[in-house]
């Protein structure tokens, strides 16, 4: 058993591996899981998370380790959590596991942990938000949180971001792929990275369209920027963070960062509950264990809804 | 309100309009709805549900109306459900909606209906599944359950079958987009439609060889036959059906077809009992209210099991 008090005090004073050691419990499901949240819960909420997401090839890997050198300048430490969620291979080092990020590697002041969600129980929904946790309770003023490819899933990961960054790169048809990716939505700060290339005003041009089919806005709105770089050599970088740090300030003015967190942290609660009681149902017994209900269903001696009823009275103990 | 004992006998007794009707009442999600699955349920689990599922372009609804006038000739009620699960578009007109089924449209013992599901109440999980009670009820002999493109949803909606077939066309590279869609995992019957174009015999070679690559099979265990097709000539067709009725009696005598519908009505119920949880979340009031919890997790005086825990005890009486 970990001593679970220790293990948080170590984190929150600076200390690398005790970071690594609770993403690791969280990870795991390990049975200390609860404890751990509970012991991290008063120290969280301080850090802003920023969610980057873009098709393979426009950068994000880049950006995210030149938001990381901006954000160090400016004396902040960082977590940076990079998710897989097609690959089913657990873990990753903590530090120094992507070559982008290896020259923060020996930064005392960076966390660096990749993570790979096919496979746990509950998928994204369930590991991301606490790796998250983990880090914002370390004293992370800043956690990037990066997805490797564009679909239903890396939305889903931008929907725990404070702040949604959508990367893309010129001439790769990007606008129109970002669209039918339903992310031209999520958007709160567009990147068009690699702007050195031929075509980036075109994309930046062709995504302010897209951007302004979108309903007329009321004063007040956000209206996503588009910020150019080219990450590689730092360029922007510093116009991204100021979209990054005018975003957080339209938020806390109009009270849009507490709600976002409330509905985040709703939708957890709830798909913690939801799959409790998948297990729960699981280990029905009797007539009402599920296999049984199932049986009758097939015989045509109940209907699904009615046995749906069984099954909720079990539970619940009530109708 | 809807006479529903009558409008089932009158479905039985092979009228097309009360087979629509209770389609449309199940589609809806109509308050009758309990009350249909009741008076259905007593009819159901006669008909041999088949899944056609594989790429756009090669040839599903004419391989599904092909499979129609084959078991139109051997006397058989056919019922035919094409689901889109990326079409908001809900209903479609019970017979003669899709083109390849027009030469069907006017034979009153096939019913045919389309059906899109995105945007729907609990999605595919849900609607699929009912409509294709309602035709097993009925009297369908065999409902043909067509799917529009290959993924997550597909592969969900041939869940849904007691036979899988898969299909795929000719110099389409389909071998490898199959195996990536997860699809040879699940065909109990393949097809190898356009037979008549160049590069069918590399494509059954290559199907053959990939079906191969799994696990060493056990004696009595089914080895998905490759049936080559030309659906929009019939030919091919016959030998299609002889490979599912194979397949039908396979399942039969190894227990299999009943160890499937069990899990699928398992898998139904299941998903109606977690929607009704979710739905009893969202109407508790008080401290247990969603939102209130969630507020407390923001401000870290809750983790989020904790508030999932207090959650539960709200719905269920007990921890």
């Amino acid at each position: 058993m970990v001593d679970v008090p220790e293990l948080v005090a170590a984190a929150r004073s600076g200390r690398p591996r005790a970071v690594a050691r609770l993403i690791s419990l969280v990870e795991s499901a390990s049975p200390q899981l609860r404890e751990v949240m509970a012991a991290l819960a008063p120290h969280t909420g301080r850090a802003q998370v920023i969610g980057l997401t873009g098709s393979p090839g426009v950068g994000k890997s880049t950006s995210t380790s030149a938001l990381v050198t901006a954000y160090r300048k400016r004396g902040k430490r960082v977590g940076v959590l990079a998710v897989d969620p097609s690959s089913p291979f657990s873990g990753g080092a903590l530090l120094g596991d992507r070559v982008r990020m290896q020259e923060h590697a020996t930064d005392p002041e960076v966390y660096i942990r990749s993570m790979a969600t096919r496979g746990h129980l509950g998928g994204l929904a369930w590991a991301a938000p606490q790796a998250i946790r983990v880090l914002d309770a370390a004293g992370c003023d800043v956690v990037l949180v990066e997805t490797v490819g564009v679909g239903q899933s890396e939305v889903e990961i931008a929907g725990q971001a404070d702040t949604s960054v959508v990367l893309l790169a010129p001439g790769m048809g990007d606008g129109i792929q970002a669209a039918k990716a339903g992310i031209l939505e999520i958007g709160d700060v567009y990147v068009v990275n690699k702007a050195d290339r031929d075509g980036a005003d075109a994309t930046a041009r062709e995504l302010n369209h897209m951007l302004g089919l979108g309903e007329a806005r009321q004063p007040g709105d956000w209206r996503p920027p588009i910020v150019k770089t080219v990450a590689a050599r730092q360029e922007g970088v510093d116009e991204l963070v100021e979209a990054l740090e005018k975003h957080r300030a339209w938020m806390d003015e109009h009270g849009v960062l507490a709600e976002r967190r409330r509905a985040r942290a709703a939708r957890e609660v709830e798909t913690i509950a939801v799959t409790a009681l998948r297990e729960r149902i699981g280990d029905l017994g009797g007539d009402e264990r599920l296999g049984a209900l199932a049986h009758r269903v097939v015989e045509g001696e109940l209907d699904p809804y009615a046995a749906a009823d069984q099954l909720l009275a079990a539970l619940t103990g009530r109708y």
